[in-house]
């Protein structure tokens, strides 16, 4: 299976969009490049006294609506194309909940799993020195992603404090409570996932009390959504996380999938489930699919294969290929 | 024939030497990775009206010995890869002439000859203003390159001034006399290749008097390279232009050769001499042959038939490929 | 009829307090004399080509309390002695609302309806530029005055964010509310008037009910004070603009008026109304009068045959002459 | 006599001038506005604990060329007006000399005479902080002028450089020697008239040797340029200051002139010489006037009885007049 | 009787805590080093002429939780090790309230009662312009402590705002409320005492109504206390000021009580209280005793003969020492 | 034998010149107080993974005639006392040579040769951040001292570079030559020695040839002031350094010894000379004595026996002590 370029993927969808808007083409040329993109090296003394170079990236694509915001990603697939993809990705997140902010994204194409904490912090610090002339408070404000957590953003808080000369806390969301995080923060997106799903299925008429739910993915963002979920009354019957899937149609309890996970380091061969593929989860039949592990997984082979809520064959949802 | 591609050319060579100073792998690593490569898009309200968005970037190689020094080019061809070896090779140039500087380099795609003068004020003051953040007296000292003239750097330091609430001669080099440039910039470049010629001459045991010069290109450097080699004794026989290349063995006036260009607008049609092609021009006979155009001009092939200095075959150059 | 020097208007109102309070006389002289005054000469090119160049003011009158704020003019009549007047009535209006602000006002000698789009912005962002080392969150914080909109607002928080390196919406008020602004800021003066209205009602015992208002005026502040005073019962029964003004004694549907404005560009000819002149809108028998066009208006000749809640002859107002 | 309007006088040079260069009118208007002119107001503690209240002006005319640059000067007849005129006259002079400063000139109303040490400290330092955002090495560089010395310039400094946390001699000219003051600069202004001197006897023919010269005015300026004219071989035979004027034809030792001024407060009185009016001075026979007081001395009236170097009238001077 | 030195007895607290609970030795080694301490000369130009330099300190414990806060004292016996054990009590007080700040604390030593109002301003000033480098918002937030209100805290904004351009309300708290205090900040202190009295009384199971209450000193923070702990239904017994203490076992009505020390310098002599000494006052017979004078008064002397609350001796509070 | 206060010597040395300078006690007592002294704790990682926090100061004594300037030392016996007496020291310094700086010291207390690289760059670094505030270009430009060198200057110029964003090389003197250290610098202070020598054997009558020379330490000025001064023409007749002290009347070959030093780790035994005490070593009969190691050296009791230059018993130096 080839790798879907991110990047071309955006630049799709805003063509596309552009076309029903009927946009002006310079607006549409500008929306189509990141205002900037920073490409870092970043030299990192190992633990066994090597020096190694890492590449990081943040992509600043558009803050006509405010500063740049956008998460920092530490994964081996990181690539330019991915960063600008969410980057652009973000100034529609934040134009559609209406939040005064712009699209900007960082990565640094590492496998945080094999580094020590020490060396994970040194290449954080690197990289927070090495962008630091483009972030801030009134201009760019990062946040964690993908393998990033409240740690990497107080060391890059103290990084950017060090170099103003005092603490700095507006340079950063999603640090650490003790230092000026939002207290909501660790829920956030999971609980935002479930405002969706709350408000999707009015808008479709789908009953939520007894619905079955798909979730790829079971980190941060995957447990609190399945949490919020269940309680909307709906009921769990397949998670995933990077060692494998597991479905029980009969439902699954979140909190406890959670516990199992925590101590076995996967959701695999939690009691009661089989585990199944990738590709038999996204296609499972169910009401309701949350795809929240990287992006890019459903590939149009699998689009065909989705077997999520019949209803929506005959949908409510505004078909603009007409207009 | 296939565009070299610059960056793997510089990686190649800095490799070589790597070896021969069996450097140690981290240093390498460092040398290997530009600091930062900054890609920004640039807006540009054209003459008629339409925005057109304009790709530019700036290269930080290497700062180690001093701030990032290198111009900034203007030309259709412009590559990220482009400029990220011109930023290495500028490390190595002020490394060699033991200046306080390190490497750097910046480019916008476009086609200056195309752009009215208000057109390429706009897109040099969107230029300046996008790589502000990254540039200053202690950082970056950008110069004019390619198509880029004092004109383009009293812009760049104009904005560079406004942003930061006073005048900052100090950001820019090749500026205007009238706002502070040095006085002997113009000539500077050429100056230096005659430098290079006669210093060459003596390791070789080469008569400057009477030796036969090959210039291509015909732009500020070699005209005055070819000025004061002329003066050394040695003779002009070829020399090009982007319209064409010209050989006259009994020699050409390098004064009267730059007149006729300014007046005809190239140097094809000079009394006395015959039009040749590029091939030709690198591959007439010669004591000394002077590249003045872009990188990248003397390919494999056309390096087999450079047909400069047979004394150079027994030459005192040092051997690398041995050692 | 000679003009109003308005500066010599406020130093005899700052007197006439002075003596009242028998205040030192030298904070008498420090409120007798803005801190700063700043002319600045605004060179703007214009559609056809030619350069002209603008006259621009701020005068900071005084900031013991806060920083300065106050609006900004653009009008053909603008005088730094207005301006100087205007700043000083800031520093009193801030004092008793009571809000941590002092006083000041800027404005630029021009006609902002025979300026294009494109000419407009590029004043403003010349007078921003301008002004931009005595402005700031902390400093002096400028708003919209007659002729400028939210749209000048963020043309000068973009010049001013340029030069300062990131977003800084502090450093103006009355800005649209996609980049910060406030959300009542749009209504405010007008509902500010009617509080006063409201609250001077009922010291004088006024029944607002059916009380007969004239306003002069009729743009963003007066169309919402009619608003507002018609909520509270009263009926307008006069109101003008810069074309003419119209009096219906039966009363005008503030509303109406507006809509009929906004088609057909004036008051003028709202159907049911008669034409009449500034001075007989000044002089219309009412219960109450709201100025709300520029300063200086009721002029001492006006003022003798204003005809206004007969009721205020007898009135509770405190007589400062005799203490 | 009516006051000649400086400003004025300045606006009818220029426009002489612009019509001989046949000025772009865009151009002639930004030369005939100052780019910026602020009026501060500068409370000062008196001696006697009451609070006065001075004005003060600093006039930033042109910049195109560098820094502003020009004198600040203490004097009861300052105006706004003679400000900008000489701000205006600064540009002019910069541009002369081809140094690359633009044109600046600042001043507070005040009799210098009539403060004491601890008045005059207290208002210098108001001043400085007023005019603290609009100077600096890059912006506008102040100097001393009349009734300004080295003390007030080391005063200026010394807030400018606490407002910017560390030591800023840049930010002024004329400081004493021993805060990093010019070593010439005491003699400079006399000099530089002595050179002028030279310089014009040369393009007239006038030998110095010999001849008559008279100096109005007996400053800084005014005995350094008599002692350097005296070295050329001429002969000063009338002075003056602001007690009264002085004359002996048959020559006046310009250093026994200051010495007898130092010791009794006025060169009138000096032995030898006879007491003349300041009509009388300006309208004394000689080869040589040096105006070193106050501008606007030679009013047309006594302009037409100056006698100086009947040569002159038919003089080499270039007539540009005619072209 | 030895001065107890706080610097030695905060080492001795830290230390205890340190081993319940087993702290890192480098941890602890941190937490027993302020991060600086800076002593500053002072010269102040007294009232009659001549220049004494004072000295002043402030001390920053630590900042891992935020900026640094703390007083700032005026008092002859302020020492270096007085400042920083205070700072560093802050360090513990903020963590324990969970406030986001640091500890810090200055002094200057000074009797501020033999200060004019000048001196005072003038030597504020200059503490302010000597520490300014390490204050700011986000750095260190001064407050009032012994002998300073909030009008020097506006004298140090002033200082702080004019060094950095702006307003710069941040820098300080305890400010007045016209230039931007906190409402409640004049009860803040008393009224915490009162709550910690109110809680410490429901853990020890002590009936408030009618509880006998010792106060000692009767500034600001005793006053409101002893105003706050009566409105709780307790009796205030016996209070003390630096004339002598008083004592009424019947009680004392704490606003009485202030207006008459405010009429008459002191609280001795109230109608119907009996005049006591220092240890007189601090072992009397009581519920609750309030230390609310300077810091190390309960000697071990005194200690041993404190007679408050029999029912503290087999109090509930947890005992640490077998943990 | 007691440990010399150096603080209370320096303070004795004021008084005397301030008794024969008859110095206003307001002056005095300033110029007996360092404007600001800092202490810094400095958490330092060892190589074993334990932190130890080293305590570091800067006193900045005065800078009434230019930034304050002098080194940095790294020594166990370093004491807050010494640093404050060397800070008042380079005042005096830097006024008597009349360059525009005032005087600076700083310390830190370790043992550097217990330190390895890591740690010692560790804490230089961290040193250079605790005092980053009140140092800098035009604030104080801090030097090498006892036991630190051109390394720790450019890790110091490294951490302000990186705090301020661009490179500052002025913030420091003694920087290695690649990265802006000026070339005299590793010779300057033993060159200055002799220049001393010369100037004082000169005023005494002493001639050079010949003479005999003790030199207390044999570090990096020691040796460089043996050099300069046996070129004089004079004789090194004994030597010292940590390790012990030598002497050969005949003449030591000041090249020689520096070899032997470096080869063997001291000075001690060097061929044909004998090792001898400290207090041998300086009351060593000789005509110039040079004390090169720390200060306060010589004691009252030393200073008795010293045998330098019988000459200078009935010399031609100055007898302040009667004037």
């Amino acid at each position: 299976m080839n790798k879907i370029d991110p990047w071309q993927n955006a630049l799709k969808q805003l063509a596309s969009a552009a076309k029903i808007l009927k946009l002006d083409p310079g607006v549409h040329e500008m929306l189509a490049s990141p205002k900037k993109v920073l490409t870092v090296s970043l030299p990192v003394k190992m633990d066994d006294g090597r020096i190694k170079v890492f590449t990081g990236f943040r992509s600043q694509h558009n803050d006509f609506r405010g500063p740049f915001k956008g998460g920092i990603r530490y994964h081996p697939d990181v690539t330019i194309e991915e960063v600008k993809a969410l980057s652009m990705w973000m100034t529609w997140k934040c134009s559609i909940v209406d939040v005064p902010f712009g699209g900007g994204k960082g990565g640094i194409i590492c496998d945080p799993k094999r580094l020590s904490a020490g060396e994970k912090e040194r290449l954080t610090r690197r990289y927070a020195y090495a962008i630091s002339e483009i972030i801030g408070p009134g201009k760019d404000v990062p946040a964690p992603d993908v393998y990033t957590t409240g740690k990497e953003m107080a060391q890059i808080m103290d990084v950017y404090s060090i170099m103003h000369g005092q603490g700095e806390p507006g340079v950063i969301t999603g640090k650490p409570l003790s230092i000026g995080g939002s207290q909501a923060r660790n829920v956030a997106t999971g609980l935002g996932v479930s405002y969706c799903v709350r408000e999707a299925a009015k808008k479709l008429g789908l009953r939520l009390k007894g619905a079955k739910v798909v979730v790829q993915g079971y980190g941060n963002a995957a447990t609190f959504a399945a949490e919020y979920i269940e309680k909307m009354g709906a009921k769990i019957i397949a998670v995933s996380d990077s060692k494998g899937s597991i479905v029980n149609t009969k439902g699954l309890d979140s909190k406890k999938v959670l516990e199992y996970k925590n101590k076995n380091g996967s959701v695999v061969g939690y009691p009661g489930s089989k585990k199944i593929t990738t590709e038999q989860l996204l296609t499972t039949p169910c009401d309701i699919l949350v795809p929240a592990a990287l992006e890019n997984q459903i590939t149009p082979q699998i689009a065909k294969n989705v077997d999520c809520q019949d209803g929506c064959r005959g949908s409510k949802w505004p078909d603009n290929s007409r207009s």
